[in-house]
């Protein structure tokens, strides 16, 4: 089972990967089969070639990440809420989100999943 | 599809319900064969009876919630930070929690799961 640390340093890894702009960062927080679905509701990323592509097209945007709160840790999870600032078409955008992430053994990201919409996007 | 503002509803009547320490309102926004799983990794409560007495043990701790920042909506879901005060054995403890919950197409939840652990407890 992942620990808490793992899984904390998981996070403040994701968020430091946008801040850098790095994908292959945020890509290295996953195991090999992840799975990301991004927001939910939204086609299944599978894999590290898909998932490095989906974190590229976002980090294009400038996306930086700003947590809100405590990250949340139950057993092999761990949910966390933050705030996105991005710039699509000249325009600043803020979105409001809560990710959640589940663990494997090694303490490598299985599948992720982010929950917002359009009621929580400001600045469109 | 439930609607954002069903959704949002449902989050307000959720804390609502705990304030007044009813788990009447409490369950009467579940579906008959919803599902909570809180916290995630614990055995799960299925149908209104085991809802009705898990609420109302956890009302008895005078368990009350205050939502931390925008509810997260995405297609059938809603995501929601806030902290609980409750009083166990005399003291007063605080858990910060992320539930999800799951909605149907009549905007009753159909599965809720609560994210946190020790992590995310103090005065313990």
């Amino acid at each position: 089972m992942a620990t808490v640390e793992q899984m904390t340093a998981a996070v403040h890894g994701y968020v430091e990967a946008f801040e850098k702009g790095d994908a292959d960062l945020a890509v290295a927080l996953f195991a090999q089969d992840a799975i990301v679905e991004d927001p939910v509701g939204t086609p299944l990323k599978r894999g590290h070639d898909e998932i490095r592509a989906f974190y590229a097209a976002s980090m294009a945007t400038g996306a930086k990440l700003k947590l809100e709160g405590p990250i949340r840790c139950a057993t092999d999870y761990a949910a966390f809420a933050f705030r996105v600032q991005l710039t699509l078409e000249g325009k600043l955008i803020t979105v409001d989100v809560i990710d959640t992430f589940r663990f494997n053994n090694e303490g490598k990201v299985i599948e992720m999943r982010a929950f917002f919409g359009p009621s929580n996007m400001t600045g469109m």
